[in-house]
Order: structure tokens, then C-alpha cells, then sequence
């Protein structure tokens, strides 16, 4: 979620035309997508006294005495912190955290829909990178997991890297690895339908904040080996002035022919295109430039770098976009319950390479003959969670 | 919980004696207490574009234009934090975070049970009173509400009043007010009993911690004005050496006599004797020097001050504990849900002095016939939450 970093310039009838229903109505009625219930019954005298006093001292002592037993005798083993700072929300930007809530309470309620984890919302009060880090490790000890959700660029970097050493639960910044995994796997099915391999083809990332720096890296580690990736400032080289650690790292790793310019240059001769940018910045022109059989991750939300009917137009195979309403939806839900169903039941420390890449084959394999029309899963589909999560735990044995 | 920061000097069967069921056994069942669901049910597309991505942007906008609508459209307005640094955790002492969650779950599992308020359990990986403050007020957008527990004193003094000031939802620290609530119901009714009057008896407070503080400021609130409270060292009096803010707070408003010496002296000519101490320290002669028809509120957890059947034989006329096997159970889970049930329905930023006296009048109220056995209702009662909360709220108008 809030993935792309992009700035929202529908007008504000787009959206809502698509619902039956008003979704701050929506909202209202429900009071709140998730809820916290008790699962001990209280009806007796000695159901409070196993639950709470005198007898829940024997589960706090057992704990004392093997602190592993926390993982057995609490909701520990099963509950993910979705953390935000609000900074980069959808494409609503530094919303801060109580508007952000929506979105966190939302990922919580799929969460437990699709993957039967516990999750719940945190939405921090600060966006100084050092107490966000402080903050997390000290509300740490219940949760089995860590998903940060929506910290704007640079500083997700740092806040995950931080974390995941701090930490002995796994840490996972969904908008960077969930749109990754994602990606990697609409991409292996797309170049399926249009026949050619990840490790000849020409890619172009628009985009370079968290999306576009984790998909770059994790395309490289699944064998990509042209790639070039653009920032507000245009196409990224090495030796370009004023970039910072990650894009330093992107420009070694990227661009080997030393090309500069803007989008139209960076698209000629290219065979893909990943947008995790902005609506309407890819025209019929620059995909006419492309080579044959070009294939379009445009995933700007609502409104992705250009729509499918006028890339279609313009000769690309196979348009992703973040939409419900067109096919091939690229979307993370696809990927970040999965991800911590089997990081929780595996007890999984650190979340590595091996295992974004599996769950990318894991997931482009839930599709047994991709076309053009037909890369991903279904969101809805239950399935999807349960071969995401074994494949985590394979790739940790 | 936790409240009376006893040391337990029980022998380890004691109280295993008494479940039908082993209780980490039955913490290992449930594999947790207290469990997150959604609320929101994710069929079809259209639901999760209503829950998640997009439509929950327009929830998202509605926040920003006004902050007062994440009480409508979030879970917010019925979410409150259960926040330790397990420093004092029931009579086990500073136990740390981790081995502090089953006494959290419970509790949460307790405030859903019996207020339907949903709770969750944070138990912080940090005991500096600074980076305490700091990690809640940085947590809190998602909470309408702060439940204290399990913090030594005098750290928690600090803690609640500071954050009672930085943060715009209500504070409450139950180990020091939910235990005063209570025990002023409880001597409301055995004043009644004992046919007594509290502005005019004379209260023995054993235990100046968070519970004794807390409880003896009450009591002077309700009208009680003959008050000796004791700590560790003996009986406080004004100008005792090496005392902190608190104690010095408490000797100014008791003890005008001016007495010394340690509890034997203290229960000389007493009519009440309230323990929030150790097991056992309370004699059958001691109880023989108070006046007739005395009362003995001995809390210590799980083993009282003094057992009912000693007190009773030395004289007292109403005895009660902490106990569920006795009669007159002082148990927090009567004051707790209702109080937050209250605050959130009231949508209450502080907890008064006025509403704690309303709470527990309205829970001394719930027994019509007060007598020697039965001066408090039942924990398992669950009318008692809403008639807490219905004081809470009419002391607010």
C-alpha cells in the first residue's frame, strides 16, 4: 500500500463512481475494520482465575523460566505489527498517522481474511527516524513480526535495516519487497506469454523510492541484467551529483551503457516498462518505441502511467496495473499476507533474497498457462496465501 | 493486577491445587487469550476496493479535513492500550516484558468479556520512565484510551500524571485507582455493616506503593479523616526521613497524631485495616487491639495479610481478600471495564477525583443489603460494568 508514491490528480468523482456504496459511509457503519475479541471464555469463577488471577502467574512463570514459552503460552506467535508514520500514504503523501489508520486497519482486516494472522495497527506519532526504530523495539515483546507499512523514502531504508538487526522477529517493509515479489512474479508469467528471457530483456523502472529501489534490486538477484531506472530527475547513472546511498547503489547495479535523459529516451529499445511513479507520464509514443512484444507494469494507483486500452493501442502484449477493473491487477495483498503466514509459522528470524524470490516463483506458478490477460492470481483467491507462505518456508530449510 | 506489589511466599501448590486444569496447560491451548478479527468481510472486489485499495483513500480524506472523524471511521473510539513494562507484575515482582503477557492478554480478554471494549496488550521492552512516556504518547493514534498496569511505583506516579497531560484521551493507572475504587465500595458497604461512619473511624493503609497511594488519596476524598499509612519502614509521618514526593504527600494528609513505631503500634484503636502488602503479617492480637466491630480489607495477592478465619476469630466483624474462595472478593475486574466503558462512550479526556467517587458509589450501590459476607458484587456480574460506566459519564456532566 501507498506503494507508489504517487501524486493523485483524478478528479475526485473518479474513484467514487466504481462503489455501490459511499466508502466514508462505509466506514462509519462499521466503526473500525478490525476488532479485538477474547479468546477465553469468562463465565466462571474458575475461568478468572485460570485467565487472569491467581492463575495466569503459572503461565507468566513458565515464561520466566524459558522465555521461547512466550511463543506457546501468548498471542505472540501469531500477531504482526502493521507500522506506519503516515509519511507516505497511498498517494495521499504525509497524511500523518491518524488519517492513515484506514489504510492500516484495512491491511489488518486482510491480514486475517486471507492468511488467518493477527495484526494490528500502529500508527506512530513521530516521522524522526531514530525514535521510529526506538519506539518499535519497544513495543516489540507481543508481536511475532514487524510489517512496515507506507514510511516515506529514504528513511524505510534505514528503519528496516536497523530494525531487522535489532530485532529477533522478522521485519518486512511491504512497500518495498510485497511490490517486488508482486512484480517479479507478474513479470516471469508476462515474459512467458511474449516469450522471451529475464536475463536478455531491457527493463525500464520509473520510479526510484521504496517500490522502485526493492524491485530494482530484487530483478538484478532474479538474473535481470539491463535495467535502467529513472527518478524525479530522470534516468539514474553512476556519477549523477546529489543521489544518496540507495541510488549510488541502484546507478552500480543499473545503466550499464551510461545512458542519460528523461523517460522518452530510457523507453526506446526497451522491452519493459515498471512504473511505480505517476498517472498519465507514459505516452502511445514512448511503448511505439519499445521493442516488440513489450510488456506494461503501469502501477500508479488509482490511475496508473498510462491506461491499458491506449498501451494496447500502442502495441504493448501484456498492461499490469494496480486496478481491479482491468485484468492483470498487481496488487499486494497477493503477497504480504503469505509472506507472514509463513514467517510465523516457520519462526523465521530474518526475511532473505531466497525467499522473496521463491515466493515470486511460488506465485507465478499459481498460474499454470499465463496469456496476455492472465498473469496473476485473484486477489480473492484463497489459495494464494497458503503457496506464498510454503514456499517462504522451503527457502529457509 | 499486580496491584498490591506482594511477595509471594506461598509454597509453588498452593494455588495449583485449586484449577480443574493445569493453567499453563490451558495457556498452551489457547495459544493466546485475546485474538484480532476483521470486521470488514472481503468476498469480492468490491469489498476490498471499499476495505483497502482505493475507496478507503476517501475514509483516508475525510480524516484529514477532520481529525474528529477518526472516532467515526476507525476503531479508535472502543481501542484501548494495556501498557507495562512488567516491573511489577501481580506478586512476581519485575518480571520483564515477555513473561508480563499473559496477565496483559488477560486483562484484555477481561475488558472485552465484560465492557466490550477492545483491548490490546503492550508491554514494553524498556523501564526507563522517559522512554516510557515517549513510546505511548508515539503509539497512541490508534488508542481512545491509556490502561496502565503492572508499573512499580513510584515511576508509575510519574508516568500517568505526565501522560495525563501530553496525551487528548483519558489515562488511567488501574493498580492505583481501580484499586481505590474498589476498596471504597467495599468499606462503603462494610461502614454500613459495622454501622460506622467513614469521616469519623479511624483507617489503618498497610502499603505505600501504587495501591496505597492511590487508595489512602481516595479515601481522603470520600471524607475519611483519621488515616496512618505504613510502608516498608513503618508508619509514615510528616518529616520522616528519606521519603519521596508521594510519601511526603501522604504524611501531610494522615497520621495527625503523629504516631511511630511499625504495624502493631499503627492498629492500636483502629476500625479499619486495609493491606495492599505481604502475606501473613497480620496477627490475631493485632486484630484484638483494633476497636470492635472491626474490618479487615487484607489484599495481598494470593495469600491475604491475614487468613479470614483468623481475622474472624480474633474479632472482626467483616472480612475480605482478594480471594475468590472467600467471601468479599476485592477484585479490580470490577472497577476496570466500566470505568473505560465510561470514558469511551463519554469520549472523557481525564479521569476525575469525582468520577472515581461516582464509580465506586455506584458499585457500593449494587448491593442493596450490605452484610458481613456480601459488601461487593460478583466479578462475574455483568451489570456491574455498565452501572460503573453510567457513574463515570453522569460525574462528567
Amino acid at each position: 500500500m501507498g506503494t507508489f508514491c504517487s501524486i493523485i490528480l483524478y478528479p475526485k468523482s473518479y474513484i467514487l463512481n466504481s462503489y455501490a456504496m459511499d466508502p466514508v459511509e462505509y466506514h462509519r457503519k462499521l466503526r473500525g475494520k478490525i476488532e479485538i475479541i477474547s479468546r477465553a471464555k469468562i463465565e466462571t469463577r474458575e475461568d478468572l482465575s485460570l485467565a487472569y488471577t491467581p492463575g495466569v502467574a503459572k503461565a507468566c512463570e513458565a515464561i520466566v523460566a524459558d522465555m521461547g514459552q512466550v511463543y506457546e503460552l501468548t498471542r505472540k506467535s501469531n500477531m504482526v505489527a502493521v507500522v506506519t508514520d503516515g509519511s507516505a500514504v497511498l498517494g495521499l503523501g504525509n497524511i500523518g498517522p491518524l488519517a492513515s489508520l484506514p489504510v492500516m486497519e484495512g491491511k489488518c482486516a486482510l491480514f486475517k481474511e486471507f492468511a488467518g494472522v493477527d495484526a494490528f495497527p500502529i500508527a506512530l506519532a513521530t516521522q524522526d527516524t531514530e525514535e521510529i526504530i526506538k519506539t518499535i523495539v519497544n513495543i516489540s515483546p507481543i508481536f511475532g513480526g514487524i510489517n512496515l507499512e507506507d514510511i516515506s523514502a529514504p528513511r524505510c531504508f534505514e528503519i528496516e535495516r536497523r530494525l531487522a538487526e535489532l530485532l529477533d522477529i522478522p521485519v518486512f517493509h511491504d512497500d518495498q519487497h510485497g511490490t517486488a515479489i508482486i512484480v517479479l512474479a507478474g513479470l516471469i508469467n508476462a515474459l512467458k506469454v511474449a516469450d522471451k528471457k529475464l536475463s536478455e530483456i531491457s527493463i525500464v523502472v520509473n520510479g526510484a523510492g521504496a517500490a522502485g529501489t526493492a524491485l530494482t534490486n530484487l530483478l538484478v538477484e532474479a538474473g535481470a541484467k539491463n535495467l535502467i531506472v529513472l527518478d524525479s530527475k530522470g534516468i539514474i547513472f553512476d556519477g549523477r551529483a546529489g543521489m544518496d546511498k540507495e541510488k549510488n547503489g541502484l546507478a552500480k547495479k543499473t545503466n550499464h551503457g551510461k545512458r542519460t535523459g528523461g523517460l522518452t529516451e530510457a523507453m526506446v529499445g526497451a522491452d519493459v516498462f515498471i512504473g511505480v511513479s505517476r498517472p498519465n507520464l507514459v505516452t502511445a509514443e514512448m511503448i511505439k518505441s519499445m521493442n516488440s512484444k513489450s510488456i506494461i507494469f503501469a502501477m500508479a494507483n488509482p490511475v496508473p502511467e498510462v491506461m491499458p486500452d491506449i498501451a494496447l493501442a500502442a502495441g504493448a502484449l501484456v498492461v499490469a496495473t494496480g486496478r481491479s477493473d482491468y485484468p492483470n491487477q498487481v496488487n499486494n495483498v497477493l503477497v504480504f499476507p503469505g509472506i507472514f503466514r509463513g514467517l510465523l509459522d516457520g519462526r523465521i528470524r530474518n526475511v532473505t533474497t531466497k525467499m522473496k524470490l521463491a515466493a515470486a516463483k511460488a506465485l507465478s506458478g499459481l498460474i499454470s498457462n499465463p496469456t496476455s490477460t492472465n498473469i496473476l492470481p485473484s486477489p480473492l483467491d484463497r489459495e494464494v496465501a497458503k503457496a506464498v507462505a510454503r514456499a517462504v518456508q522451503e527457502a529457509c530449510l
